[in-house]
């Protein structure tokens, strides 16, 4: 169970005092998500997520409500947030940061078909399309700094194949070898369970709480990675194809990002193993049930290393 | 009480065991610290304060920890950690990072002498000094970004003057302003509490989980604003000019650096009058109880506006 921070039906109710959405009807709290106390809430005027920031802080949450609320409103299905009575779209419950956003419909597909790695690379492309008129801005905090920093506090606790790999890797995943690909807003986390659809129809995006400014082919590797995976780190030939197609229909990918590709899905895929090595050495409280094998990203990054595969 | 994390004498026992400091004799929980949990632990070898860190992530840990270790090293009055079997700063306890350092001997000034202004000015030149052979970087993440999204966190819930008050100053001290003036590690939190005396000499400067790369005299007009304040927000001219002549005496000052001054001493003033906004809006739990008040730090940026004080 992932709910970390109770929510009694009285604070619930004079929580919603803030906001026009008339009164409450139900609530329960919500089992998925690793960093954030979630309840679904049902009031008058509609259904809603609640969502108890456990981790960011309050100062870091107007650029992903912000996000998401522009998002949404350039047709990219994902939640919209709900402004309270002074128009904002963060408050405070329980000692926490909240916020109250529309609940989406939708499942996350445990495996991915083609009609799925479609949708996806269609929405992908849009996002990072309609992400060029958002005006905010926040830098990658999981990117080349933070790779070195995780190296440097999981060095002496790695075997020596998996240190001898990262290092290899970090060598050959040199900083600022990206200056030339087209950047923008990225989600930089778009795992299947971050999307939901009612059959083949995406309904939703969700967990925009890495999104940042970064290379915005390095956002199509994280997806290509997760959603057109076999079981042995390989790639799906036919759904990557399915993916890239359709999001090259959006969005053209350029002559350099072609180019830059092989790598690209190399350091995607070094990123979540060195997150899921981290989280497997520094459990946050809380976090212990839901910690995830870290050896699945090794295996797509060692696959990666071998097949480079050409866009 | 600012214990957040506890900790048995069994667990304290096995952490112990990881390092080369004898066995645990006894050991308390220590009360001051607003961000960590703090324990006092005396070992067969000597007498340490163990931290359990509840906020910061490990990642971010080794540069301050280094740091310690470099000032140390370089006859800065401060906390040595210790490192653990395998040569680590870093270790866990109780599902949080955690690190040992020996303890300091003294205590906080609560108010300063002109001894204890002179000893401040001498030390943190120093620190400045021994600053320029440390290896590690880290972007000051409390600047000019970070007093952005906090007023947009904090903007609807002000009161109009302190949101004017807010908004001129934030037009005063222009981002990039000061690209021309000396720059290296600062302590950048270096108020009395963080300072520990045994009489008038100088036994510790701790606390540097704020320390970062930014201008060497904004870390100066920090320390000034608090050591050698008056009760209504005015500076002590006798204790400032200890300080900074001490300072001066170690690392003197460039013309660059006394025209920044007057805008210096306010945007120090701005830094903690909106973190103490903030956390009043927005305290993390266990914080309730040692929330400092905002107004202290609002007096002294009208005084240094109103009168502003040459170097």
């Amino acid at each position: 169970m992932s709910v970390y921070t109770p929510v009694s039906r009285k604070q619930l109710e004079s929580f919603l005092t803030l906001y026009d959405q008339g009164r409450l009807i139900g609530f329960c709290g919500i089992k998925a998500g690793i960093e954030n106390s979630n309840f679904f809430v049902t009031t008058e005027r509609g259904e809603f997520v609640l969502t108890l920031f456990e981790k960011l802080a309050a100062h870091e949450l107007p650029f992903f409500l912000r996000l998401m609320a522009h998002l949404a409103e350039h047709g990219i299905p994902c939640a919209h947030p709900i402004t309270d009575q002074k128009g904002d779209y963060l408050q405070r419950l329980n000692g926490k940061p909240a916020a109250l956003v529309r609940r989406l419909r939708g499942e996350s597909p445990r495996d991915a078909n083609l009609q799925h790695c479609r949708a996806m690379g269609h929405a992908l492309a849009r996002l990072h399309l309609a992400g060029r008129s958002f005006s905010g801005h926040h830098d990658n905090n999981r990117g080349y700094e933070w790779w070195l920093a995780v190296r440097e506090v999981l060095h002496s606790r790695l075997d020596r194949d998996d240190a001898q790999l990262l290092d290899a890797e970090l060598q050959f995943q040199r900083r600022d070898r990206f200056g030339d690909l087209p950047r923008g807003v990225i989600h930089a986390d778009l795992f299947r369970d971050n999307a939901m659809f009612v059959g083949d129809k995406l309904t939703g995006i969700i967990d925009f709480y890495y999104a940042c400014n970064d290379v915005l082919l390095y956002d199509l590797a994280i997806t290509v990675n997760d959603w057109c995976g076999e079981p042995d780190g390989g790639l799906n030939a036919q759904k990557a194809d399915a993916l890239i197609a359709a999001y090259n229909q959006e969005r053209p990918l350029e002559p350099v990002e072609r180019r830059a590709w092989p790598v690209m899905t190399r350091a995607a895929a070094l990123r979540f193993w060195l997150s899921r090595l981290y989280d497997m050495q520094f459990p946050r409280s809380g976090q212990m049930t839901h910690i995830k094998d870290p050896n699945e990203l090794k295996t797509i990054l060692i696959h990666r290393i071998r097949y480079a595969s050409a866009l």
